[in-house]
Protein backbone atom coordinates (compact mmCIF):
# COMPACT_ATOMS: atom_id res chain seq x y z
CA UNK A 1 0.00 0.00 0.00
CA UNK A 2 1.51 3.62 -0.74
CA UNK A 3 0.91 6.57 1.26
CA UNK A 4 1.82 9.79 -0.08
CA UNK A 5 2.21 13.12 1.95
CA UNK A 6 1.10 16.31 0.35
CA UNK A 7 2.59 19.18 1.69
CA UNK A 8 4.37 21.24 -0.56
CA UNK A 9 5.25 24.12 2.13
CA UNK A 10 6.65 22.15 5.25
CA UNK A 11 9.71 20.36 5.50
CA UNK A 12 7.65 16.43 6.74
CA UNK A 13 11.22 15.00 6.08
CA UNK A 14 10.79 13.62 10.29
CA UNK A 15 7.56 12.84 9.89
CA UNK A 16 7.86 10.70 6.73
CA UNK A 17 10.89 9.10 8.39
CA UNK A 18 9.06 8.24 11.25
CA UNK A 19 5.96 6.93 9.61
CA UNK A 20 8.63 4.72 7.20
CA UNK A 21 9.54 3.00 10.64
CA UNK A 22 6.21 2.59 12.18
CA UNK A 23 4.79 1.03 8.97
CA UNK A 24 7.71 -0.82 7.30
CA UNK A 25 5.55 -2.68 4.99
CA UNK A 26 3.91 0.25 3.17
CA UNK A 27 5.47 2.76 0.82
CA UNK A 28 5.77 6.28 1.89
CA UNK A 29 5.79 8.68 -1.18
CA UNK A 30 6.44 12.79 -0.69
CA UNK A 31 4.12 14.90 -3.23
CA UNK A 32 4.54 14.73 -6.43
CA UNK A 33 5.79 11.43 -6.78
CA UNK A 34 3.48 8.43 -6.68
CA UNK A 35 0.16 10.14 -7.64
CA UNK A 36 -1.19 7.31 -9.59
CA UNK A 37 -0.48 4.51 -6.97
CA UNK A 38 -1.35 6.37 -3.65
CA UNK A 39 -4.72 4.89 -1.58
CA UNK A 40 -3.49 6.75 1.61
CA UNK A 41 -2.91 10.74 1.39
CA UNK A 42 -1.38 12.73 4.83
CA UNK A 43 -2.44 16.76 3.56
CA UNK A 44 -0.68 19.77 4.77
CA UNK A 45 -2.08 22.82 3.08
CA UNK A 46 -2.23 20.77 -0.59
CA UNK A 47 -2.47 22.25 -3.95
CA UNK A 48 -5.82 22.73 -5.27
CA UNK A 49 -7.06 19.76 -7.07
CA UNK A 50 -4.75 17.92 -5.28
CA UNK A 51 -6.99 14.96 -5.19
CA UNK A 52 -8.32 14.71 -8.92
CA UNK A 53 -4.82 13.06 -9.44
CA UNK A 54 -4.40 10.64 -6.84
CA UNK A 55 -7.45 7.74 -8.80
CA UNK A 56 -6.44 5.17 -6.17
CA UNK A 57 -7.35 7.63 -3.11
CA UNK A 58 -9.09 5.66 -0.14
CA UNK A 59 -8.07 7.87 3.17
CA UNK A 60 -7.16 11.34 3.77
CA UNK A 61 -5.81 12.30 6.67
CA UNK A 62 -5.16 16.00 7.78
CA UNK A 63 -2.01 17.11 9.28
CA UNK A 64 -3.18 19.62 11.31
CA UNK A 65 -5.86 19.64 13.56
CA UNK A 66 -8.52 22.12 11.66
CA UNK A 67 -10.11 20.35 8.59
CA UNK A 68 -11.90 23.33 7.46
CA UNK A 69 -9.77 24.19 4.29
CA UNK A 70 -10.28 20.74 3.32
CA UNK A 71 -13.74 20.56 3.90
CA UNK A 72 -14.59 24.01 1.93
CA UNK A 73 -13.77 22.38 -1.73
CA UNK A 74 -16.80 20.73 -2.89
CA UNK A 75 -15.11 18.44 -5.21
CA UNK A 76 -13.32 16.38 -2.13
CA UNK A 77 -13.78 12.94 -2.50
CA UNK A 78 -16.46 11.00 -0.44
CA UNK A 79 -13.69 8.60 1.32
CA UNK A 80 -12.59 8.73 5.27
CA UNK A 81 -11.24 11.56 6.31
CA UNK A 82 -9.40 12.30 9.76
CA UNK A 83 -8.14 15.11 11.61
CA UNK A 84 -4.92 15.28 13.77
CA UNK A 85 -5.39 15.21 17.37
CA UNK A 86 -2.00 14.14 19.21
CA UNK A 87 -1.06 14.47 22.77
CA UNK A 88 1.92 16.92 21.96
CA UNK A 89 -0.30 18.98 20.47
CA UNK A 90 -2.62 19.67 23.65
CA UNK A 91 0.00 20.15 25.94
CA UNK A 92 1.42 22.91 23.47
CA UNK A 93 -1.89 24.86 23.50
CA UNK A 94 -2.38 24.37 27.27
CA UNK A 95 1.20 26.22 27.29
CA UNK A 96 -0.21 28.86 24.90
CA UNK A 97 -3.12 29.52 26.60
CA UNK A 98 -2.32 29.29 30.25
CA UNK A 99 0.75 31.03 29.66
CA UNK A 100 -1.29 34.32 27.66
CA UNK A 101 -4.01 34.05 30.56
CA UNK A 102 -1.24 34.15 33.33
CA UNK A 103 1.15 37.10 31.33
CA UNK A 104 -2.01 39.30 31.56
CA UNK A 105 -2.56 38.17 35.43
CA UNK A 106 0.88 39.19 36.31
CA UNK A 107 0.60 42.45 34.58
CA UNK A 108 4.32 41.67 32.73
CA UNK A 109 4.06 44.00 29.95
CA UNK A 110 3.00 46.54 32.48
CA UNK A 111 6.23 45.49 34.88
CA UNK A 112 8.32 45.96 31.84
CA UNK A 113 7.38 49.15 31.12
CA UNK A 114 7.66 50.29 34.85
CA UNK A 115 11.29 48.42 35.03
CA UNK A 116 12.33 50.49 31.94
CA UNK A 117 11.49 53.65 34.04
CA UNK A 118 13.14 52.09 37.29
CA UNK A 119 9.82 51.96 39.24
CA UNK A 120 8.98 50.16 41.47
CA UNK A 121 5.36 50.42 41.33
CA UNK A 122 2.31 48.14 43.16
CA UNK A 123 2.76 44.88 41.20
CA UNK A 124 -0.04 42.82 42.44
CA UNK A 125 -1.69 40.32 39.73
CA UNK A 126 -4.91 40.97 38.40
CA UNK A 127 -8.17 39.46 40.48
CA UNK A 128 -10.58 38.86 37.93
CA UNK A 129 -9.96 34.43 37.18
CA UNK A 130 -13.13 33.83 35.66
CA UNK A 131 -12.91 31.55 32.47
CA UNK A 132 -15.41 30.34 29.56
CA UNK A 133 -13.28 28.42 26.99
CA UNK A 134 -15.43 28.04 23.90
CA UNK A 135 -15.16 24.03 22.95
CA UNK A 136 -14.31 21.31 25.48
CA UNK A 137 -12.07 19.13 22.80
CA UNK A 138 -8.44 18.00 23.19
CA UNK A 139 -7.16 21.43 23.00
CA UNK A 140 -9.81 23.28 25.19
CA UNK A 141 -10.22 20.89 28.05
CA UNK A 142 -6.23 20.30 29.62
CA UNK A 143 -6.02 24.25 29.64
CA UNK A 144 -8.99 24.54 31.43
CA UNK A 145 -8.37 21.86 33.67
CA UNK A 146 -4.89 23.56 34.40
CA UNK A 147 -6.17 26.88 34.73
CA UNK A 148 -8.58 25.55 37.36
CA UNK A 149 -5.69 23.88 39.61
CA UNK A 150 -4.50 27.81 38.91
CA UNK A 151 -7.61 28.90 41.42
CA UNK A 152 -9.51 30.16 37.86
CA UNK A 153 -13.08 29.46 38.01
CA UNK A 154 -13.19 27.60 34.38
CA UNK A 155 -16.88 26.64 32.76
CA UNK A 156 -17.04 25.27 29.13
CA UNK A 157 -19.19 26.55 26.19
CA UNK A 158 -20.38 23.65 23.62
CA UNK A 159 -23.01 22.08 21.28
CA UNK A 160 -25.16 20.41 24.07
CA UNK A 161 -24.05 20.77 27.89
CA UNK A 162 -23.39 17.60 29.67
CA UNK A 163 -22.00 18.47 32.90
CA UNK A 164 -22.80 21.36 35.56
CA UNK A 165 -19.34 23.15 34.90
CA UNK A 166 -20.73 23.31 31.05
CA UNK A 167 -22.69 26.22 29.05
CA UNK A 168 -24.41 25.36 25.76
CA UNK A 169 -26.49 27.95 23.59
CA UNK A 170 -25.42 31.91 22.45
CA UNK A 171 -28.05 32.81 25.40
CA UNK A 172 -26.24 31.51 28.17
CA UNK A 173 -22.78 32.18 26.58
CA UNK A 174 -23.86 35.86 26.02
CA UNK A 175 -25.03 35.58 30.00
CA UNK A 176 -22.20 33.81 31.39
CA UNK A 177 -19.65 37.18 29.75
CA UNK A 178 -21.55 39.60 31.49
CA UNK A 179 -19.34 37.57 34.74
CA UNK A 180 -16.28 36.64 32.86
CA UNK A 181 -12.79 37.85 32.60
CA UNK A 182 -11.46 35.24 30.00
CA UNK A 183 -12.76 33.76 27.00
CA UNK A 184 -10.82 31.37 24.81
CA UNK A 185 -11.86 30.31 21.75
CA UNK A 186 -10.52 26.69 20.81
CA UNK A 187 -13.59 25.98 18.27
CA UNK A 188 -13.08 24.18 14.65
CA UNK A 189 -14.59 26.39 12.13
CA UNK A 190 -17.60 25.26 10.88
CA UNK A 191 -21.10 26.74 9.52
CA UNK A 192 -22.06 27.12 12.79
CA UNK A 193 -19.46 28.54 14.74
CA UNK A 194 -18.13 31.11 11.19
CA UNK A 195 -18.41 34.78 12.45
CA UNK A 196 -18.98 33.60 16.16
CA UNK A 197 -17.07 35.96 17.72
CA UNK A 198 -19.31 39.09 16.98
CA UNK A 199 -20.78 42.25 18.27
CA UNK A 200 -23.72 40.50 19.38
CA UNK A 201 -21.69 38.60 21.68
CA UNK A 202 -19.91 41.74 23.76
CA UNK A 203 -23.11 43.58 24.94
CA UNK A 204 -22.90 42.43 28.38
CA UNK A 205 -19.47 41.79 28.35
CA UNK A 206 -16.89 44.62 30.66
CA UNK A 207 -13.38 44.23 30.46
CA UNK A 208 -13.31 41.16 29.01
CA UNK A 209 -9.93 39.33 27.43
CA UNK A 210 -10.54 37.44 24.78
CA UNK A 211 -7.91 34.70 23.71
CA UNK A 212 -8.36 33.00 19.87
CA UNK A 213 -6.67 30.34 18.85
CA UNK A 214 -9.45 28.55 17.20
CA UNK A 215 -9.65 29.97 13.59
CA UNK A 216 -9.27 33.88 12.08
CA UNK A 217 -12.84 33.40 10.79
CA UNK A 218 -14.15 32.84 14.18
CA UNK A 219 -14.08 36.47 14.84
CA UNK A 220 -15.59 39.42 13.43
CA UNK A 221 -12.07 42.03 12.87
CA UNK A 222 -14.17 45.15 13.43
CA UNK A 223 -16.78 44.47 16.14
CA UNK A 224 -13.82 43.55 17.86
CA UNK A 225 -12.28 47.12 17.45
CA UNK A 226 -15.70 48.34 18.48
CA UNK A 227 -16.12 45.96 21.63
CA UNK A 228 -12.37 47.18 22.51
CA UNK A 229 -13.15 51.17 22.06
CA UNK A 230 -16.19 50.69 24.52
CA UNK A 231 -14.57 48.52 27.08
CA UNK A 232 -16.46 45.49 26.74
CA UNK A 233 -12.95 44.30 25.99
CA UNK A 234 -10.10 44.89 27.72
CA UNK A 235 -7.50 43.03 26.02
CA UNK A 236 -7.29 41.01 22.45
CA UNK A 237 -4.56 38.12 22.12
CA UNK A 238 -5.12 36.88 18.68
CA UNK A 239 -2.95 33.91 17.16
CA UNK A 240 -4.90 33.05 14.27
CA UNK A 241 -6.51 35.55 11.01
CA UNK A 242 -8.84 35.55 8.05
CA UNK A 243 -5.23 35.95 6.31
CA UNK A 244 -2.05 34.65 7.06
CA UNK A 245 0.26 36.15 6.99
CA UNK A 246 -1.64 39.41 8.74
CA UNK A 247 -0.71 41.86 5.97
CA UNK A 248 1.30 44.53 6.75
CA UNK A 249 -0.80 47.64 7.75
CA UNK A 250 -3.51 45.69 9.19
CA UNK A 251 -4.95 47.65 12.02
CA UNK A 252 -4.91 44.61 14.47
CA UNK A 253 -1.02 44.76 14.34
CA UNK A 254 -0.97 48.70 15.78
CA UNK A 255 -3.77 48.00 18.21
CA UNK A 256 -2.43 48.52 22.01
CA UNK A 257 -4.82 46.39 23.54
CA UNK A 258 -4.57 43.52 21.02
CA UNK A 259 -1.51 41.07 21.25
CA UNK A 260 -0.22 38.95 17.94
CA UNK A 261 1.16 35.78 17.49
CA UNK A 262 1.84 34.38 14.71
CA UNK A 263 0.03 31.25 14.57
CA UNK A 264 2.38 29.36 16.48
CA UNK A 265 -0.29 28.14 19.83
CA UNK A 266 0.17 24.31 19.13
CA UNK A 267 2.48 23.33 16.17
CA UNK A 268 1.53 19.31 15.37
CA UNK A 269 5.08 17.77 16.51
CA UNK A 270 6.06 15.39 13.69
CA UNK A 271 6.78 12.10 15.73
CA UNK A 272 3.43 12.26 17.95
CA UNK A 273 1.90 12.69 14.24
CA UNK A 274 3.72 9.82 12.73
CA UNK A 275 2.10 7.70 15.93
CA UNK A 276 -1.39 9.02 14.60
CA UNK A 277 -1.51 8.43 10.90
CA UNK A 278 -0.05 4.92 11.67
CA UNK A 279 -2.27 3.84 14.37
CA UNK A 280 -5.15 4.70 11.77
CA UNK A 281 -3.47 3.58 8.66
CA UNK A 282 -3.61 0.40 10.58
CA UNK A 283 -7.06 0.42 11.57
CA UNK A 284 -8.27 0.73 8.27
CA UNK A 285 -6.66 -2.20 7.15
CA UNK A 286 -8.30 -3.81 9.54
CA UNK A 287 -11.60 -2.67 9.27
CA UNK A 288 -11.54 -1.10 12.89
CA UNK A 289 -13.32 2.71 13.67
CA UNK A 290 -10.97 4.83 12.66
CA UNK A 291 -9.79 7.57 15.11
CA UNK A 292 -10.72 11.31 15.04
CA UNK A 293 -12.90 10.50 11.81
CA UNK A 294 -14.37 13.78 10.84
CA UNK A 295 -17.93 14.03 10.31
CA UNK A 296 -19.01 16.34 7.19
CA UNK A 297 -22.15 17.33 8.36
CA UNK A 298 -20.51 18.86 11.45
CA UNK A 299 -17.47 19.90 10.10
CA UNK A 300 -14.89 18.63 12.21
CA UNK B 1 -6.70 36.68 75.86
CA UNK B 2 -5.69 39.55 73.68
CA UNK B 3 -4.09 39.27 69.81
CA UNK B 4 -2.03 42.35 68.72
CA UNK B 5 -1.19 43.11 65.29
CA UNK B 6 1.82 44.96 64.38
CA UNK B 7 2.16 46.11 60.92
CA UNK B 8 2.72 49.42 60.54
CA UNK B 9 3.05 50.14 56.89
CA UNK B 10 0.33 47.84 55.99
CA UNK B 11 -3.49 48.04 56.05
CA UNK B 12 -4.92 44.48 57.85
CA UNK B 13 -8.34 45.40 58.48
CA UNK B 14 -10.05 42.59 56.46
CA UNK B 15 -7.27 40.34 58.26
CA UNK B 16 -8.38 41.80 61.64
CA UNK B 17 -11.81 41.82 60.93
CA UNK B 18 -11.90 38.26 59.67
CA UNK B 19 -9.72 37.34 62.90
CA UNK B 20 -12.15 38.70 65.05
CA UNK B 21 -15.46 36.46 63.63
CA UNK B 22 -12.88 33.24 64.12
CA UNK B 23 -12.08 34.19 67.66
CA UNK B 24 -14.86 35.86 69.41
CA UNK B 25 -13.71 35.45 72.72
CA UNK B 26 -10.35 37.39 71.94
CA UNK B 27 -9.24 40.68 71.93
CA UNK B 28 -8.00 41.50 68.98
CA UNK B 29 -5.84 44.86 69.13
CA UNK B 30 -4.11 46.89 66.39
CA UNK B 31 -0.72 48.88 67.33
CA UNK B 32 0.29 50.77 69.14
CA UNK B 33 -2.22 50.28 71.24
CA UNK B 34 -2.72 47.27 73.58
CA UNK B 35 1.00 46.35 74.24
CA UNK B 36 0.96 46.03 77.75
CA UNK B 37 -1.90 43.10 78.01
CA UNK B 38 -0.82 41.33 74.37
CA UNK B 39 -0.06 37.43 74.30
CA UNK B 40 -0.41 37.04 70.78
CA UNK B 41 1.35 38.90 67.91
CA UNK B 42 0.61 39.30 64.54
CA UNK B 43 3.68 40.79 62.89
CA UNK B 44 4.42 42.02 59.54
CA UNK B 45 7.69 43.98 59.57
CA UNK B 46 7.39 45.43 62.95
CA UNK B 47 9.24 48.31 64.04
CA UNK B 48 12.51 47.81 65.78
CA UNK B 49 12.11 46.66 69.33
CA UNK B 50 8.75 46.23 69.01
CA UNK B 51 8.88 43.10 71.47
CA UNK B 52 10.30 44.90 74.56
CA UNK B 53 7.03 46.82 75.05
CA UNK B 54 5.07 43.57 75.27
CA UNK B 55 6.24 42.00 78.71
CA UNK B 56 3.21 39.02 78.28
CA UNK B 57 3.92 38.06 74.85
CA UNK B 58 3.75 34.05 74.37
CA UNK B 59 3.57 33.71 70.93
CA UNK B 60 4.86 35.31 67.69
CA UNK B 61 3.07 34.89 64.16
CA UNK B 62 4.33 36.05 61.34
CA UNK B 63 1.51 37.53 58.63
CA UNK B 64 4.60 36.64 55.78
CA UNK B 65 6.46 33.35 54.83
CA UNK B 66 10.03 34.53 55.52
CA UNK B 67 11.02 34.97 59.15
CA UNK B 68 14.38 36.11 58.54
CA UNK B 69 13.72 39.04 59.64
CA UNK B 70 12.40 38.00 62.66
CA UNK B 71 15.28 35.83 62.90
CA UNK B 72 18.27 38.19 62.68
CA UNK B 73 16.58 40.43 65.96
CA UNK B 74 19.03 39.05 68.65
CA UNK B 75 16.63 39.84 71.38
CA UNK B 76 13.47 37.85 69.88
CA UNK B 77 12.17 36.13 73.11
CA UNK B 78 12.12 32.74 72.99
CA UNK B 79 8.42 31.87 72.83
CA UNK B 80 7.08 29.88 69.72
CA UNK B 81 7.50 31.57 66.39
CA UNK B 82 5.17 30.79 63.40
CA UNK B 83 5.46 31.41 59.97
CA UNK B 84 2.52 31.80 57.48
CA UNK B 85 1.86 28.99 54.97
CA UNK B 86 -1.65 29.38 53.62
CA UNK B 87 -3.10 27.33 50.70
CA UNK B 88 -3.52 31.19 48.67
CA UNK B 89 -0.06 32.05 48.71
CA UNK B 90 1.03 28.74 47.66
CA UNK B 91 -1.49 28.75 44.04
CA UNK B 92 -0.52 32.87 43.49
CA UNK B 93 3.20 31.53 43.67
CA UNK B 94 2.29 28.95 41.09
CA UNK B 95 0.71 31.72 39.02
CA UNK B 96 3.88 33.48 39.21
CA UNK B 97 6.19 30.62 38.70
CA UNK B 98 4.15 29.09 35.85
CA UNK B 99 3.50 32.20 34.50
CA UNK B 100 6.90 33.69 34.23
CA UNK B 101 8.01 29.89 33.03
CA UNK B 102 5.51 29.83 30.39
CA UNK B 103 6.24 33.72 29.46
CA UNK B 104 9.60 33.06 28.60
CA UNK B 105 9.08 29.67 26.33
CA UNK B 106 5.95 31.48 23.91
CA UNK B 107 9.05 34.20 24.06
CA UNK B 108 6.08 36.95 24.37
CA UNK B 109 8.60 39.53 24.60
CA UNK B 110 10.04 38.82 20.83
CA UNK B 111 6.16 38.59 19.48
CA UNK B 112 5.83 42.20 21.07
CA UNK B 113 8.73 43.54 19.19
CA UNK B 114 8.05 41.57 16.11
CA UNK B 115 4.22 43.51 16.19
CA UNK B 116 5.55 46.86 16.36
CA UNK B 117 7.27 46.23 12.91
CA UNK B 118 4.14 44.13 11.45
CA UNK B 119 6.27 41.58 11.45
CA UNK B 120 5.02 37.47 11.10
CA UNK B 121 7.68 35.70 12.22
CA UNK B 122 8.42 32.59 13.20
CA UNK B 123 6.95 32.10 16.44
CA UNK B 124 7.55 28.82 17.34
CA UNK B 125 8.32 28.48 21.62
CA UNK B 126 11.05 28.08 22.70
CA UNK B 127 12.08 24.14 23.52
CA UNK B 128 14.07 23.81 26.76
CA UNK B 129 12.02 22.41 28.94
CA UNK B 130 14.31 21.28 31.74
CA UNK B 131 13.68 22.55 35.69
CA UNK B 132 15.45 22.60 39.10
CA UNK B 133 13.23 23.97 41.64
CA UNK B 134 15.63 25.02 44.67
CA UNK B 135 13.20 23.81 47.61
CA UNK B 136 10.02 21.56 48.07
CA UNK B 137 7.91 23.06 50.29
CA UNK B 138 4.32 25.10 50.11
CA UNK B 139 5.99 27.55 47.61
CA UNK B 140 8.38 24.85 45.27
CA UNK B 141 6.26 22.19 45.04
CA UNK B 142 2.72 23.10 43.45
CA UNK B 143 4.37 25.47 40.74
CA UNK B 144 6.96 22.15 39.87
CA UNK B 145 3.62 19.59 39.88
CA UNK B 146 1.86 22.15 37.40
CA UNK B 147 4.92 22.42 35.02
CA UNK B 148 5.25 18.70 34.75
CA UNK B 149 1.70 18.54 33.81
CA UNK B 150 2.39 21.41 31.06
CA UNK B 151 5.14 18.93 29.91
CA UNK B 152 8.71 20.04 31.40
CA UNK B 153 10.83 17.83 33.35
CA UNK B 154 10.71 18.97 37.07
CA UNK B 155 13.36 17.84 39.55
CA UNK B 156 14.12 19.57 42.99
CA UNK B 157 16.88 20.21 45.29
CA UNK B 158 16.50 20.28 49.31
CA UNK B 159 18.71 19.51 52.14
CA UNK B 160 18.13 15.72 51.75
CA UNK B 161 16.72 13.82 49.07
CA UNK B 162 13.96 11.60 49.63
CA UNK B 163 12.71 10.66 46.08
CA UNK B 164 14.26 10.03 42.88
CA UNK B 165 12.97 13.23 41.59
CA UNK B 166 15.18 15.31 43.90
CA UNK B 167 18.54 16.57 44.64
CA UNK B 168 21.09 17.13 47.36
CA UNK B 169 24.52 18.73 47.73
CA UNK B 170 25.98 21.27 45.81
CA UNK B 171 27.82 19.19 43.62
CA UNK B 172 24.31 17.36 42.60
CA UNK B 173 22.83 21.38 42.10
CA UNK B 174 26.19 22.10 39.68
CA UNK B 175 25.99 18.85 37.87
CA UNK B 176 22.26 19.34 37.14
CA UNK B 177 22.33 23.08 35.82
CA UNK B 178 24.32 21.52 32.87
CA UNK B 179 21.63 20.17 31.67
CA UNK B 180 19.08 22.46 33.11
CA UNK B 181 16.59 25.68 31.44
CA UNK B 182 15.04 27.07 34.22
CA UNK B 183 16.17 27.24 37.91
CA UNK B 184 13.56 28.11 40.35
CA UNK B 185 14.69 29.79 43.66
CA UNK B 186 12.14 29.27 46.51
CA UNK B 187 14.20 28.65 49.36
CA UNK B 188 14.22 30.79 53.11
CA UNK B 189 16.93 32.35 53.57
CA UNK B 190 18.98 30.87 56.22
CA UNK B 191 22.69 30.94 57.17
CA UNK B 192 22.84 27.97 54.83
CA UNK B 193 21.18 29.43 51.56
CA UNK B 194 22.91 33.05 51.99
CA UNK B 195 24.59 33.85 48.59
CA UNK B 196 23.73 30.36 47.04
CA UNK B 197 23.36 31.90 43.83
CA UNK B 198 26.58 32.95 43.19
CA UNK B 199 29.58 32.22 40.53
CA UNK B 200 30.28 28.77 41.27
CA UNK B 201 26.73 27.87 40.62
CA UNK B 202 26.77 28.74 37.08
CA UNK B 203 30.19 27.37 36.28
CA UNK B 204 28.44 24.37 34.13
CA UNK B 205 25.41 26.44 32.83
CA UNK B 206 24.77 27.39 29.43
CA UNK B 207 21.71 29.55 28.46
CA UNK B 208 19.70 29.12 31.74
CA UNK B 209 16.90 31.31 33.10
CA UNK B 210 17.01 32.23 36.54
CA UNK B 211 13.72 33.10 38.63
CA UNK B 212 14.27 34.48 42.15
CA UNK B 213 11.50 34.85 44.31
CA UNK B 214 13.27 33.73 47.45
CA UNK B 215 15.00 36.56 48.80
CA UNK B 216 17.39 39.19 47.60
CA UNK B 217 20.21 37.92 49.23
CA UNK B 218 20.22 34.51 47.85
CA UNK B 219 21.60 35.52 44.87
CA UNK B 220 24.66 37.97 43.92
CA UNK B 221 24.14 40.31 41.87
CA UNK B 222 27.86 40.58 40.21
CA UNK B 223 28.05 37.08 39.60
CA UNK B 224 24.66 37.35 37.95
CA UNK B 225 25.93 40.15 35.77
CA UNK B 226 29.05 37.96 34.47
CA UNK B 227 27.23 34.81 34.38
CA UNK B 228 25.01 37.03 32.18
CA UNK B 229 27.77 38.43 29.79
CA UNK B 230 29.13 35.05 29.29
CA UNK B 231 25.98 33.43 28.47
CA UNK B 232 25.72 31.08 31.49
CA UNK B 233 22.72 32.65 32.31
CA UNK B 234 20.66 33.90 29.35
CA UNK B 235 17.80 35.70 31.38
CA UNK B 236 17.08 36.22 34.93
CA UNK B 237 13.65 37.06 36.81
CA UNK B 238 14.02 38.74 39.99
CA UNK B 239 10.88 39.36 42.17
CA UNK B 240 13.16 40.30 45.22
CA UNK B 241 16.36 42.13 46.33
CA UNK B 242 19.16 42.92 48.83
CA UNK B 243 17.20 46.39 49.33
CA UNK B 244 13.58 46.91 48.29
CA UNK B 245 11.99 48.75 46.58
CA UNK B 246 15.15 48.37 44.30
CA UNK B 247 17.00 52.15 43.96
CA UNK B 248 16.82 53.46 41.06
CA UNK B 249 20.23 53.65 39.25
CA UNK B 250 20.91 49.81 40.34
CA UNK B 251 22.52 48.04 37.16
CA UNK B 252 19.51 45.58 37.25
CA UNK B 253 16.81 47.77 36.14
CA UNK B 254 18.23 48.65 32.73
CA UNK B 255 20.05 44.87 31.93
CA UNK B 256 17.86 44.02 28.75
CA UNK B 257 17.68 40.08 29.68
CA UNK B 258 16.69 41.12 33.88
CA UNK B 259 13.03 40.78 34.13
CA UNK B 260 12.55 42.90 37.32
CA UNK B 261 8.73 42.45 39.60
CA UNK B 262 8.66 44.21 42.76
CA UNK B 263 8.28 41.68 45.38
CA UNK B 264 4.30 40.67 44.17
CA UNK B 265 5.08 37.06 43.14
CA UNK B 266 2.95 36.28 46.17
CA UNK B 267 1.10 38.49 48.15
CA UNK B 268 -0.58 36.91 51.57
CA UNK B 269 -4.15 36.76 51.11
CA UNK B 270 -5.98 38.28 54.78
CA UNK B 271 -8.73 35.92 54.62
CA UNK B 272 -6.68 32.66 54.57
CA UNK B 273 -3.78 34.39 57.14
CA UNK B 274 -6.70 34.82 59.59
CA UNK B 275 -7.82 31.01 59.27
CA UNK B 276 -3.96 30.24 59.87
CA UNK B 277 -3.40 32.59 62.65
CA UNK B 278 -6.82 31.35 64.54
CA UNK B 279 -6.31 27.78 63.72
CA UNK B 280 -2.80 27.84 65.43
CA UNK B 281 -3.99 30.23 68.52
CA UNK B 282 -6.48 27.94 69.15
CA UNK B 283 -4.08 25.10 69.21
CA UNK B 284 -1.91 26.85 71.55
CA UNK B 285 -4.67 27.67 73.90
CA UNK B 286 -5.31 23.60 74.10
CA UNK B 287 -1.92 22.49 73.96
CA UNK B 288 -1.86 21.03 70.79
CA UNK B 289 1.46 21.14 68.24
CA UNK B 290 1.47 24.55 66.42
CA UNK B 291 1.64 24.43 62.36
CA UNK B 292 4.27 26.09 60.74
CA UNK B 293 6.13 26.32 63.77
CA UNK B 294 9.58 28.15 62.87
CA UNK B 295 12.60 25.66 63.51
CA UNK B 296 15.30 28.49 64.90
CA UNK B 297 18.11 26.71 64.29
CA UNK B 298 17.48 25.92 60.60
CA UNK B 299 16.04 29.14 60.03
CA UNK B 300 12.61 28.81 59.02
Amino acid sequence: MSILIIAPDRDLTAFSQRLAGLLPQQRILLWPEGQREAEVAVVWQPPVGWHQKLPRLRLIHSYGAGVEGLLADPQLPDVPLCRMVEPALAVAMARYLVGQVLADQLRLTELAAAQCQHQWIDGSPRGGRRVVILGRGAMGEPAGLLLRQLGFEVRWWRTVATANDELAGIEALQLALADCDYLINTLPLTAATDGLLNVALWQQAHGLVVINVGRGRHLVADDLLTALASGQIRRAVLDVFEQEPLPVGHPLWAHPQISISPHCSALTDPLGAAAVVADNVRRWQQGLPLCHLVDRQHGY
